[in-house]
C-alpha cells in the first residue's frame, strides 16, 4: 500500500469540498469547502442582459477552478499535509452539467464574442429547459423501439446530455456549429488539470446513453431527431470513455503550482456525485441498497447481471464498480415533501418561516413529537409524489395525496405520515428491484435526512430490512478520494478502496417485529393506491392534472 | 292581521336569544342574548364531585329558564314594546336534549336526592355516551327489520332521546323508574310557563322515532332491547303530539310576571333550533333546499310526499309546516374542516392562532387569496368526511382525502379545495334528493358561513343552482317568533308567518357558466372517490381505520 493521501474534489451544485483522505488508515485527514462566486445562475447572466428564462440554470465554468483551488490549498493546510504527499486526485461532479467547447477545451463563453449568448455557458444539470427536447427524443425511441430506451425506464430527462445538446441545435445553431465538442463538467475539469480528454463511464453511461457493449444510439436516430445532430456522438463527443479511477493522466505543471501538489499526480476518470458516495459510503458488491437520502433521493445497486428494472433511471456496466453493473433508481421527491410541509402546508397568517434555522427548528420539533405515534395511531397514509413519481411509474404528472384526515390529526401525524409516504416509495423500489431477480438484502443510507432517527428508524420497519448509517456526512467526497487513491495505485480497483478505506456505518438500525405487521398492512394499502391513483390511465390524478392550466 | 309583536326564544347551546318581531311588517324590533350560568356541563357536576367521562354533556335546567327571563326582558326593552304588545310566544331548542322529570314537571336533578346523579341531568343534543345504546337500538332494528329505520338512513343517533333513555335505564335503573317522563327540553319550557305539556311533532319525529300515521315503534320493539323500556313511549312519553306553531297553553300567571309579558299569552308546540331556521329564512314551501352552514351542516327540504332518501337523518310530516314532509339531511364537518385547517394544517411552532380574533383572521386572509384561484387551477381535490359522512353514506368511521398535492401547493389551495370538498358534499345531497324524485330547483343558505362570499358563489357554481343567502343573521329566532305569530293567530299557518314575515334574501348568488363545466368535471372525480373509498366495503379508509387503536 501506497503511503500518503488522496485527494477528493467533490463538486455540488453550489460549492467544492475538497477531501484529504489517509491512504492507509482511510480518515479524513481534513475537508473544506468553497463556494461558486456566482453560485446558480438562473436570472440573467453575470454581464447582465435580458432575464433568463424560467427553467434555466447555468454556471460559470471558471468559479469551479477559482473554488477548486481555494478549497484544495485551504484543506491540505488544515491537515496539516504537504502537496507532495498527496498520490492521487479524484473527482466528482453533479451531472448532466455540460458546457461547450472549442477544439482546445476552451469554454466558448468565456470567448469574447459569445459571453453575452446564454447557449455558449455551463447547463447545469438541473437546467431544465430542453423538455421540448426530451419529449422528442422521447417519441422518437419510442416509434423507432430504440433498444437502449427500456434501460432508461423508457424515458430520457431533460436534463440529460442529448436534450441539452439538442437545445443548443434547436435555439442557437451557430452556438451548436461552433462546439467542437459538448464535455461533462467533470471530464471537463480533469481535462483542464491534465490536458488530456476522456469521459467517464459513468456520466456517459447515465446521463448519455452510452453502453458498454452497444455503445451509443445510431446515427440513424439521431439523424431522425434532426439531420444536423448526426454528428454528436462521432465528433463532438469522440474519444475514449473510462470507467472511473482509471487514471486520465497527470497532474499539469500549472495546475500543480495553482493547487500546491505535484507535477504528475495521476488523476483519475471522475464520476457522478451521487454515484460517488456509493464507494465513499463503503458499499463493495451486490446486495446492499445504497440511498442517497436528500430533497429527492438517489437509489444505487450492483450486481453482476443486466436485467430490464420497472422504472429504473439508468443500469450502466462500469458505471460505478469495476466489473458490476450499477443500477439507479429513484424517488423525486423526499426531503423537498418535508420541507414543502414546513413551508406550505400551513395557513398563511400562521406565523412565517424566515429562516433556515427556524425551519431546522420546525423539523426538529415535528420529529420529536412524530416519533410518539405508533405506527397507524394517525390513521392517515400518503403517497409521496409532491414531484411526480420517478422509479417505478416514470411519471411527473402525478401528485400527492394524504388519506384519513379527522378534526383530531395534528401536525406531527401529517409530518409523520409524509415519512412513511417516503419509506413506501423505497418499499416499492426495491420491490422492483427483487422482482427483477436482483437481490437486496440490506439498506445503506447516507445524505443530510440519514441523520434523522425517525426516518430511519421508519425505513428500516416499513422495508423489513437492516439499515446502515454512513459514518461520514461527506460520502460523495470520500469516494472521490477513493478514486484518486485507485488512480494513486493504492487500491487494484473502486471496490477494493471502498472495502479498505470506508469507516464502519455510524450505526445499524433493525426493523421492530413490533412495527412491521402494521407497515405490512398499511403498505398493502399503499399498493392499491399506486394501482388506483398511479397505473390506471384514467387516474383521478390525470384528470386533475389535464384541467390544470399549463 | 293582529298588531303588535311575537317573541321568539332560541334556545342554543351556550345561550338562549329572545327576538321581538313586528307582526305587521316582520321587521326584526329587538334582540337580546343571555348565556347559561353553567354552560356546557362536560368535566364534573356544578357541586363538584367525580369528572364526568369524556363524551358527557349536560346543562342545567335552572340556567334555560333565568337566561330566558333575562334575555326576553332585555330584548323587550331594547325594543321600546310593552309586554300587553306581545301576542303569541314561540320556542325553539336543541334536540335531542331530553331530561328526566316528575309528575309535575319538576326536573330530578332539582330534587336534593338526586342533585349529586348525573343522569337525573338535563342530557344536551351533544352529549354522546349513549354510543353502546345507539348500536344496541341499531342492531335490533335491523335484525328485526323496523319498518321506520329507512326514514332514517339505516341509523339512529346516540344523540337522539331513546337512545338517551335506554342509557339512563341502563347505568342508572334507579333514575329511570324515578323518573315519570322524559321530556325535550323545548317541551319543558313550554310546560314550566304554561303548566300544560304537549310533545312537539318535529324532536318528536326527528329525534324519538315518531310518525304521524304509524306513531312510535312497538312496545315488542323496546321489549326486545331491554323489559324493563317497555313503558318507555307508552308512559314516559305520553301525551298528546303537536304541530310546531300550534297553541300548546296560554302563560301563567308566574311567568306573565316573571317575563313582564299578559298572562294568558299563547305559546306554540316548539321545534328543533335547525329546522326553526327554515321558515325564520323565509321558505314556505317544496323546491327550495334550505341549508344551514356551520360547524357540521344540516339540509332542510320540504315535499308533498314521503320517499326514501339515501342517507336522509329524517323525513318527518308536520316536521317544520303543516302538511308537508319535511326531509333532513346532513353533512358532518363543514365549517370544522375550516377551522380544523387553520387550527391543525400546519407545523407546530409555525405561529400558533391563541385567539378567535387571530382565526378569524386566518380565515379572511385564506378566503381572500383563494379567492383569486380559478376552479381547477390548483389540481386539487378534497373529500370532505374529517368527521365522517352523515348523508348519504351514513358512516362516521370515513376519514377525508386530499389528493392533487405538488411541491407549488399553497395553503390557499388547500383552503379552497376544503370549501369546494364540502361543495361537492351539498351536491352529493341534493342528487340523493332528485334520485329519490324530489325536486331541488334552488339553494337557500343560512347560517355563519353564508356570509362568505367565496364560499356561496363555489355553491352555486358547484350544485349549479341559483343560491339565496338569508338576509337575517337570526333565522332560527325568527322561526321562533313565527311560531309564536302562529300561535297567536296572525296567521293560518307557519307557510303562511313564512310568506308573510321573512325579510327576503340579502342577494341571489347565479352559478357562473365559466365555473361549471370545470366543476361538473371535479364532481365527477369526486363522485369516483365517493365510490371507491366511501360505497366499497374495504376502502383503505376502512382498513386505515381498522388499524387506529379505538
Amino acid at each position: 500500500m501506497t503511503p500518503g493521501h488522496s485527494l477528493g474534489l467533490d463538486f455540488g451544485t453550489e460549492s467544492v469540498r475538497a477531501v484529504v483522505l489517509d491512504l492507509e488508515s482511510g480518515s479524513l485527514a481534513a475537508t473544506a469547502v468553497a463556494p461558486f462566486s456566482h453560485g446558480v445562475i438562473d436570472r440573467s447572466l453575470p454581464d447582465g442582459g435580458d432575464p433568463l428564462p424560467h427553467d434555466w440554470a447555468l454556471q460559470d465554468s471558471n468559479d469551479w477552478l477559482a473554488s477548486m483551488e481555494l478549497a484544495t490549498r485551504e484543506a491540505l493546510s488544515a491537515a496539516g499535509v504537504e502537496g507532495i504527499s498527496v498520490k492521487g486526485i479524484g473527482i466528482d461532479f453533479t451531472a448532466s452539467t455540460v458546457l461547450p467547447t472549442a477544439a482546445d477545451g476552451t469554454p466558448l463563453h468565456v470567448l469574447g464574442p459569445l459571453r453575452a449568448e446564454p447557449h455558449a455557458w455551463p447547463k447545469l444539470w438541473k437546467h431544465h429547459a430542453a423538455q421540448a427536447e426530451a419529449d422528442r427524443i422521447n417519441a422518437a425511441a419510442q416509434r423507432r423501439g430504440e433498444p437502449w430506451l427500456p434501460r432508461y425506464g423508457g424515458k430520457v430527462s431533460s436534463e440529460w446530455l442529448p436534450s441539452k445538446a439538442l437545445e443548443v441545435l434547436d435555439d442557437a445553431p451557430e452556438i451548436y456549429a461552433a462546439a467542437d465538442r459538448f464535455v461533462e463538467a467533470g471530464d471537463w475539469v480533469v481535462w483542464q488539470v491534465t490536458d488530456a480528454l476522456a469521459r467517464n463511464a459513468c456520466a456517459a453511461g447515465y446521463k448519455a446513453l452510452w453502453h458498454k457493449r452497444d455503445g451509443f444510439p445510431s446515427i440513424g436516430f439521431l439523424r431522425d431527431l434532426d439531420p444536423a445532430l448526426e454528428d454528436l456522438y462521432a465528433s463532438k463527443l469522440r474519444g475514449p470513455i473510462l470507467p472511473p479511477g482509471q487514471v486520465v493522466g497527470g497532474l499539469a505543471w500549472q495546475w500543480a503550482d495553482r493547487l500546491g501538489l505535484a507535477e504528475g499526480t495521476p488523476v483519475a476518470s471522475p464520476m457522478i456525485d451521487a454515484h460517488a458516495a456509493l464507494p465513499g459510503g463503503g458499499v463493495s458488491g451486490p446486495g446492499t441498497l445504497f440511498i442517497v437520502l436528500g430533497t429527492s433521493s438517489c437509489h444505487l445497486l450492483l450486481a453482476e447481471r443486466e436485467v430490464l428494472v420497472e422504472g429504473m433511471s439508468g443500469v450502466v456496466e462500469d458505471g460505478i464498480l469495476p466489473a458490476l453493473f450499477a443500477y439507479e433508481a429513484g424517488q423525486a421527491g423526499v426531503g423537498d415533501i418535508f420541507g414543502w410541509y414546513v413551508r406550505s402546508g400551513r395557513p398563511l397568517g400562521a406565523g412565517s418561516v424566515d429562516s433556515p434555522k427556524d425551519a431546522a427548528a420546525i423539523h426538529d420539533l415535528l420529529s420529536g413529537r412524530a416519533a410518539a405515534l405508533a405506527p397507524g395511531e394517525s390513521g392517515l397514509l400518503a403517497l409521496d409524489w409532491w414531484n411526480g413519481s420517478r422509479t417505478p411509474l416514470v411519471d411527473a404528472d402525478l401528485s400527492g395525496i394524504i388519506l384519513g384526515y379527522t378534526l383530531e390529526t395534528t401536525p406531527e401525524a401529517v409530518y409523520r405520515s409524509l415519512f412513511e409516504a417516503t419509506a413506501f416509495g423505497t418499499r416499492l423500489i426495491i420491490e422492483a428491484f427483487t422482482a427483477a431477480g436482483l437481490k437486496v438484502d440490506r439498506v445503506r443510507v447516507s445524505g443530510g435526512l440519514s441523520r434523522n432517527d425517525l426516518l430511519t428508524g421508519i425505513y428500516a420497519d416499513v422495508t423489513g430490512l437492516p439499515l446502515e448509517v454512513c459514518a461520514t456526512q461527506h460520502a460523495s467526497g470520500v469516494g472521490a478520494a477513493m478514486l484518486g487513491a485507485v488512480a494513486a495505485g493504492a487500491f487494484a480497483g473502486l471496490d477494493e478502496a471502498a472495502r479498505n478505506l470506508a469507516q464502519e456505518p455510524a450505526k445499524t438500525v433493525q426493523p421492530r417485529d413490533a412495527h412491521r405487521a402494521t407497515y405490512d398492512a398499511l403498505f398493502a394499502q399503499y399498493l392499491r393506491l399506486v394501482d388506483l391513483f398511479g397505473r390506471d390511465p384514467e387516474s383521478p390524478l390525470k384528470q386533475l392534472r389535464a384541467l390544470r392550466p399549463r
